[in-house]
């Protein structure tokens, strides 16, 4: 790589399907902190800072000091909504953020109006909206694509990067037509059904070579013919599904628990929340697609093959509950049974009293940021190192995906250190105590 | 190192001051062990597995077939304690085995039988017994070099570890008698009253080539004085008190929360349980050597220095509660109070139903094992790899003790592959991405 | 009544359909107290006591001193069941009690052999066995009596009760056959399939003029039906479903918060569970069952309708989740979101790790033995005193039934005081007072 | 007492010694309430309606319909503070309602200003303040005799009611100076030690025969000499400390598992909070009294000489822990320990995440407006039917206080039926069925 990494000159767009909670708490943050009234607090770009050289240099950067990212005043949101709403409207109704805090970035965000949205209700049955393209698929692509260079030239940008915000879709697997580029051309040429809306938004951005964030735990790019596609056009993908709340946890505890090879008999989690999120996945076949992306986090980093009398009869069961009295305050419990020396057995209890939008909103961005960092490096297809933000990140065919959280981080961080040209870290340092011998 | 490391012929001495519950509890389990009658679950030496090369290769062997360490069938037990029951009767009196079990093993352990204790009734208010040694600290010190000595002789061994899991005495700082061997040995021919009795095992065992292990947050090797010793002699030390409950807990969950720059207003953590340890702590001056080694941990993880706006204002505070109704069955309740996006607030809470002995029996094995193969592969000194294991583990001087027990865990890993001449692994994997790019 | 009630001479047979997790554990626990190794803990009957007259009186008899209950001694227990197991087999295979326990009345539960069981798979999807009647619903009910008639002779028996701690069976509403016995009787002729096995068991009960109790939420005696036949035939109903762990929390909880005015704007329910019961209840149209049973209890105690800005916008949701790795431990987690003064909110977290068939047993003999007593005392149809033990209690027609376990408490209380002709309790006692004004 | 309760005319004083959390959260809310911005949720003056009749009748009207309460509109408050702050600014520094909430009283609240208060440092370490009376403690309590009267003829009062909102004092015991009035009067003309701040306030509250109401746990009233003074004067008094979140939970909840015959074995509670409360009780002396008053409710309720079995070996620990992120937001958690049926252990979690002022809010308005119908239906003396608000309720010589919320509700209740000359109510409701049955 040789630290070839092009500067970031210019504006990025960051257009948006899906103006809900999430983006508009986004939009509105990144306005705030630019006008600095607040701080992008849960953004590792912004506020994180990476270790370089010996522990003993002292060198501890932040990381958008050490690597060329996107500047905020650089920014400029758009995008897509099945409602017609502007991001301030957006906003109050998402009940995310205090009225004075919005009020306070209201013309940035009454400024910033959804362009009509390819949707179709067979993918998210409890939503509706009238704001909508109308066309076959190959039509609503080809519309999607004249949005996005539209709004490139409209606001005199150099890079875009479309970044999935919208619903769970309903839960469906890869078949013939997501095989190669050609079949899925061919299938959009038909019209076929197999083709979601977020499939629409993800082949307009790769095709135009923009790199594409997903969000929800849809299809979308995790398909060998988008895989493909993000190889040839140098668009960067990484996975989908923001890893927030009770899975961030998981990712966090489940190697903890491992390091220590203790077993795990059962892993009960429960969620609640009130949003429109929430209820979307009121919808069995919705929650269908979140429940798969949910439940595969612990194998991979148990890897109950490698280790039967630890994790070889785990019962993981994972619900999501539809509780308005909670709006955006997602709340989760979570059970384990675990056990150690000689099998004796113990409970954890975790309750988190989050905020699903707050969390969301920071790894929205800093995977926007990342992945406009990566196609700067000349990085194609897979950013594998991007796990670190997703509920379900893709890995090379061959590779199982990676989703302890440490694994992630330092897969992260030593790819940033690479891209730049610095020393590798592997927390060895043995040296610090052969220099010490050698000096007594 | 070039993989020079000794082969672990011959017999292993584990001599344990303190025969409580922790002790009993892992003497216990080992014999069952032996027995085929139980698992050695939470021991990583025993059931962990370790990644080799890359993760195309598949290579994950136990970590036990990986590096040479003493064999289950190898290890012989003895101690001292100030109560002269046998191993049986403290087991039972212990109360953390179930009587079944103990009673399957009952021969094994009533053939254990304490040896006198160098005691100090001011190290532990709340404790008293009879069954104690007379003597200077100069005198103390022989007669334990003597027993160590006996002990070897008399079971035919080859190598010794000896491993403190008495109680935490009182809490007192460093002082001049502490920076030098020489110093320290002065003072024990003065029978000086800031030799405490754990120190007077640790330098028994230092003394005669053998590493020293400290299950107990008390001074013992945390000073110049041993340090030096420890690498004079050979001798490994690592830190002290053994990491489970509650701390484990926090140094999982820190780093995770830091790898996401959430901000930490407030962490609240609060203990009930009812076993011998809860009534030595109980007395304020016992606890505030328990506090602060349990304080420390949280600075380190988060670098507040380097993060003012996230983690300058935390207010951390620790508490213990002596609760008979719970006995070893050890509970912590957790509330953290953190912040995200734009600084709006979220709350964690932990109940954790854990079982202290449980917990604390395997990481008292593996720090035995693990300090017997550093002896055999020539290290000496403060063993920082060790650290995984330890509330407050020891580093060189300018060097902060490192609390994230995942980089823990990847520098025992990597040491562990240093050490057989392994690659280092540094999570990076670009070259899985660039080699599918070629094939294409 | 002028306590015209008769004593408890003679033997009393509680014979029960459904000898699982409840009835085995109520059946070994009644033995071991008559054998003097454990005791009664959560049976009002056996260890609770009444306040009689002043307090100044310091009378507190316990309840089995002031009214003439069965004794200990004097309960034959017998039963139908699906599968052919001895009660001690199936206790042994309902993990509740510890196998020693278990072992300690061996003898008596082997000696306990179920008679073949009413049963309709379509009633219990989830269930099967090979251990059951055959014939036309009026040919089961028959054979019932017949059962009954000769278990009363065998053992020498001077009264019978009917104890239902059979599984919930799938929901369905009353229909006309359930009207009247007229209509009833017509229906059982027909082989109606709208009648459920534990109907039958129930109507040979109240035919033969025996209580009936019943353990789950299904339909059985909740119907004019079974009311006329109760009251006819001078044989105590009281309604349904013993009122165990998390409805016992709500109705001891609810009546606190509505005592203080407290709002209440949302109540989450959820449970975990492994056992037989929980399989059971994995089916949704079983849990549609127990799911209506648990969610009526806050309506009567908050009164929404009086109380409109306090309870008239409450969402209250209920979830059962079948979890194998807890067994019979049964586990609720609730989520309450209260509001004070002025609107300003709170949250209440309350996480109950019980013992459901523990909480179960004590609720199954006290309702028996009630029920005993209440037709000694002449008392016929709905006893509304014993609501105190049901989660659907039954009440007059007009009046909704009481779920304030606080009322049904000083009901039932106040009831036994009427019947043995002692003052009623107001806890007015405004004469402490007045007599001291006076003597001052 | 045959009705003759005085009618509410005029305007009713509420004196306030201590304007901080509690207070000012009081006054706020009552202005705000008669400005129609706000309800006074959480007061059973209120909101609450009382039950009177048989059920068949229907009649359940609102508290402050049935008895005569002095109207909201009435309601003028005053008090002292150590502090010069008016209510708006202590009400913005207690940061316990909303500011734009506090903006819309503002007026109202700005013009209540403290008078200088009778303070003594001893009493409250970690207090200080500047806007204090000098004197003796004779003559302190003239100063605010003097007070009172001047308040109540500058604003044209017909009736005044004193409500100590002041923090917890240091613990200390009564002595021979409490015993009775005479005793009391010349230690104050000694300026006795022993006479605390809060009882000169008491002190001229009853003198001038107007109730006196303590939110706090101090000795105050709780003392012959006051019992006595209350009688003479005709002065009601009713115990001590506002019975509010973790205390206000036990309370519930330990009936409800006394009424069940469960044992408990053990208690823990742990609170943590951050506002002024929780800094005065950060001082071990202070926490002493708190302490006392938090531990004595369980005695009463549990009955242990009556029930060894089941409570005679309770272990209960209450702890609160100094934390101010929290602020006012004071939250607990409790584990308890429980037994059933032959002993089997089970748990039970709480956690309450409460708000200490808006719980105990409404209880100091409801104890004053109460106190003042009591003084108007000529009650003088103990007022035990006010117990249901108080962790420290006072009752006759040889009474042991009554804690059981529901017992305290219905003893409240039924005063007021029997103030108002309405049936007390005894829930035996055996009637509903006997004219059933003649129905049939």
């Amino acid at each position: 790589m040789e630290n070839k990494v092009q500067p970031a000159e210019g504006k990025l767009g960051i257009l948006i399907p899906g103006l809900g909670a999430v983006a508009t708490t986004l939009i509105a943050g990144v306005v705030a902190v630019n006008k600095g009234i607040s701080q992008p607090i849960g953004s590792l770009t912004q506020m994180g800072n990476i270790r370089l050289g010996k522990r003993t240099e002292n060198r501890y950067p932040k990381i958008k000091d050490f690597v060329p990212l996107a500047d905020f005043q650089d920014i400029v949101f758009g995008g897509w909504d099945v409602y017609s709403d502007n991001v301030y409207d957006a906003a109050v109704h998402a009940s995310v953020l205090d009225k004075s805090l919005l009020d306070a970035v209201r013309p940035e965000l009454e400024a910033i109006v959804p362009m009509t949205a390819a949707f179709d209700k067979a993918y998210a049955k409890n939503l509706s909206g009238e704001h909508v393209k109308t066309g076959t698929r190959l039509e609503l692509a080809q519309q999607v694509e004249e949005d996005i260079k539209n709004f490139k030239e409209q606001h005199g940008l150099s890079r875009i990067v479309v970044l999935w915000c919208g619903s769970t879709e309903v839960y469906f697997e890869e078949s013939d037509i997501h095989q190669s580029v050609e079949q899925f051309e061919a299938a959009l040429s038909a019209d076929d059904k197999l083709i979601s809306p977020s499939m629409i938004y993800a082949y307009a951005a790769l095709k135009l070579g923009y790199p594409f964030v997903n969000g929800a735990p849809n299809l979308t790019v995790d398909m060998p013919a988008m895989v493909e596609l993000s190889k040839r056009n140098q668009a960067p993908i990484a996975g989908k599904d923001f890893k927030t709340g009770q899975t961030l946890m998981k990712t966090i505890l489940a190697p903890g628990l491992a390091a220590r090879s203790l077993g795990i008999k059962g892993w009960f989690s429960t969620n609640i929340l009130g949003n429109r999120d929430g209820l979307v996945l009121d919808d069995p076949d919705n929650f269908r697609t979140k429940e798969v992306s949910k439940l595969s986090v612990l194998d991979d980093i148990l890897q109950p093959e490698l280790n039967p009398e630890l994790y070889g009869d785990i019962y993981h069961k994972v619900r999501i509950n539809y509780y308005p009295p909670h709006g955006d305050n997602k709340e989760s419990w979570d059970n384990i049974d675990i056990f150690g020396w000689l099998g004796y057995q113990m409970q954890i209890k975790i309750n988190f009293l989050c905020r699903d939008s707050i969390l969301a909103a920071p790894v929205a961005l800093d995977l926007a940021l990342f992945s406009d960092l990566a196609k700067r490096a000349g990085m194609s297809g897979i950013q594998e190192w991007l796990s670190f933000y997703l509920k379900s990140p893709q890995s090379a065919p061959g590779l199982r995906p990676e989703h302890d959280i440490f694994k992630q981080l330092m897969k992260l961080q030593n790819t940033l250190r690479h891209m730049m040209g610095e020393d590798l870290i592997t927390h060895l340092g043995l040296d610090y105590y052969q220099d010490l011998v050698e000096s007594l």
